[in-house]
């Protein structure tokens, strides 16, 4: 078990391996790296992963039961999370109900990154259907805002 | 449910109160204060705290069955975890295993401030008894190092 990481300066951590976002491709997301920060402790009760947008990225527009504690840990952009867009900043925390349509944007010209803690036992995202787009682009500020 | 938890400056966000660390008063801590961001959000798996030291100060020497998941998100300082000691600045993350002594103490002339998720349900931290104590001290750094 690791206890211990140390941030070797750029929002990378020693013994942490800078991941692609998802294990299969898509186009569903843009410009996003992940460090499991706590993959030297797998058997712990969460996981404590870093994400990093890059300026223009995004997350994938997705929804699952598990929900996620985020802390923004650089830069700034803007989130969606149900029926709503928050501007989100260095230090601002943001809580993903159980469910709940979200995604992360590179908004400005700077990363986007966020501790992110989620339970160990969860289930898969699932992507948004066309009926749920249908849904979601119903309201004019949501469409403006999703990329998928 | 409670979503967005904003910054709004050093070190204290939007609706949260500032909070004494521990309910009971007591001499194994000194200087620290708690916020809980998740507060508004009672029901997930785990919850989301803020604590920070103040230069000078500690936390309390403590363990328990469940474990911590912390992210340094201000300053500088040592924690002890188990039979180490360990010099930490922002950004560094620290899994404090099941049942592990622990303390954090902003050692230098800046607050050490840290996010500590944990899982909802979980037990009461334990103090060290005299004979905890013994076995602790038996290791110099460590004797040099506690404050109870």
């Amino acid at each position: 078990m690791t206890t211990f990481i140390r941030h070797r300066g750029d929002y990378t951590w020693e013994d942490v391996r800078l991941l692609a976002y998802k294990e299969e491709q898509g186009t569903h997301f843009k410009q996003v790296t992940r460090q499991v920060l706590s993959a030297g402790s797998p058997d712990l009760f969460a996981e404590l992963r870093y994400f990093e947008v890059a300026a223009g990225g995004h997350s994938t527009l997705e929804r699952h039961e598990h929900v996620h504690l985020v802390v923004i840990g650089r830069g700034a952009g803007h989130c969606l999370v149900g029926d709503e867009v928050f501007a989100v900043k260095a230090l601002d925390a943001v809580i993903i109900p159980s469910l709940t349509w979200h995604q992360f944007r590179a908004t400005g010209t700077e990363p986007l990154g966020f501790f992110c803690v989620v339970a160990r036992e969860r289930d898969r995202p699932r992507l948004p259907t066309e009926e749920d787009l249908k849904v979601l682009r119903a309201d004019p500020a949501i469409e403006a805002f999703i990329r998928v």
